[in-house]
């Protein structure tokens, strides 16, 4: 037998994730969980991959941008395309984090979700993350991986609830985290039905249909799973809502919360980060019943080798 | 070895479908579908049970209906309460079948989405079906329980994507077709989390946010499962563009449509439903590669016993 979460420390939070998962498999035991109810759910940025200096998909945005700038420069005079062609982050931080995701979104407009993956997945295996110097599928936390293969082990079905658009997540999330796209949730814009010619295909429109986010990633819970998760795992005040949402469902629940607090491995931040601060979820994180994971303290390895 | 599907007679649309599964799970062969890719979409209405006299969710809407006119008799008087409570179908037919479904909907605004799926469960088991007398999880289709579950078998994950509302349905769909809530895919309304007394629930607004017919079907296939399916299944008009969605993907593919065409076993009917009619998918099914399924020729049984 090998051990269990081998890039997590034997500490605290390594424990109390093994013990739930041992308490909610254990048919005989007060708090055994049926199968098809193990729903347990993750944000995406600073969850299950780096979000610093920014989110991947504003990183993805960047060089649409220029792509789009380079067809058409008078662009470059107009914000906010300017600031993503500068790498302006004082001006990109103004817009905060829905505004900045709404023009990640918009910059894919009139492209169908198919093509539109195409073009993520040769980006994502074609760039580097600019601080850790990877691929950016190797910009995962490696203790994520073995945390979602080991609940899957147990019976859960994993999902992914993120701020992020749902159509760039699901262009990687089968092959880097083994999540099917039909359990990836996130932000999304407007679709419609268009013909050609006989074939058929889904376009990107620029109106924004869901930005998921804060009470709203329970209301997408609501919407796309149908039930209360048992596991919910987030890393910013975005995720408190989802986070208490599972801890109050009926039966024994769990919800966990990275504080990045590792200036060497990684980026040490929380309350600072604008775009998406952790304040009044860590300041009551024990008030709220949430498990706190401490990147130095509970993660023996970061990334993956 | 027990028959496949038996409750279908040994006809073409049967054997199209056994022929399908064996081409698209042959590892060796040609058109092998590897397991995550194979999804199959299902309408409810009409293809996984009895939609007439009229859809289940609007007889729901007539007892809901009720308790709120007794509550408030000023009600009584008001369209399209007046219709509802009186079961007038001209008047209810004349809203059309959005109108209709908008009514169903925004009489559970207000409660939350869990104690809606309470009150759905009770309905379905105390009420009977007017037509067919039995409860309704009976009204359900034998042949197509079996096809879920055959294709399961073969490895595919089925999804419900209906007109009907995502709450009702997810009250159950996993009970009587085995569909998890995660699958159901519907036309739904706008939520909103609510904190009270530090406790957290989705309530239902008045507020709808999708009705899920015709070019949104694959809009939220899109938003929902990400992936085109391989094989779709549905029973009118308000599936041609899901139908056509699916069958338009690389490799092969299979898209069927239900014609109720047994007046003895159910009610026959196509073009003169006006909720949901059957006419131009019908008069061009095989232009379009769709293979028709007669109630009368390819179903030995009709309701299970």
């Amino acid at each position: 037998m090998t051990q269990a979460l081998p890039s997590w420390t034997d500490g605290a939070a390594r424990r109390a994730i093994i013990d739930f998962v041992a308490a909610v498999t254990d048919a005989a035991g007060p708090d055994y969980v049926p199968t098809p109810e193990r729903i347990a759910v993750f944000d995406n940025d600073g969850t299950l991959w780096c979000e610093q200096p920014l989110q991947v998909q504003v990183l993805f945005a960047f060089d649409r941008a220029a792509a789009m700038a380079k067809a058409d420069p008078s662009l470059a005079q107009r914000q906010p395309f300017k600031a993503f062609l500068e790498h302006d982050q004082a001006a990109i931080h103004e817009l905060g984090k829905e505004g900045i995701f709404e023009f990640a979104f918009a910059v894919h407009a009139g492209m169908s979700i198919e093509a539109f993956q195409d073009e993520v997945r040769q980006w994502l295996t074609a760039a580097r993350h600019p601080k850790l110097d990877r691929p950016y599928p190797q910009v995962v936390y490696q203790p994520q991986l073995e945390l979602l293969a080991y609940l899957r082990e147990h019976g859960f079905k994993t999902f992914i609830v993120s701020g992020g658009g749902v159509d760039f997540m699901r262009a990687f999330a089968e092959q880097v985290y083994g999540i099917p796209p039909e359990q990836v949730i996130g932000s999304s814009v407007k679709t419609e039905l268009q013909e050609s010619g006989g074939h058929f295909s889904l376009m990107k429109l620029a109106k924004l249909d869901t930005f998921d986010d804060r009470a709203v990633k329970p209301a997408n819970i609501g919407l796309h799973i149908g039930r209360r998760p048992i596991l919910a795992f987030g890393n910013s005040d975005g995720d408190q809502a989802m986070l208490r949402y599972t801890l109050d469902g009926p039966g024994r629940r769990m919800a966990l919360l990275v504080h990045h607090d590792d200036n060497e491995r990684e980026t040490a931040y929380d309350r600072d980060f604008k775009l998406s601060p952790l304040t009044e979820t860590l300041d009551r994180a024990e008030e709220f019943g949430i498990q706190l994971v401490s990147v130095k303290r509970d993660w023996a390895k970061v990334f993956p080798d």
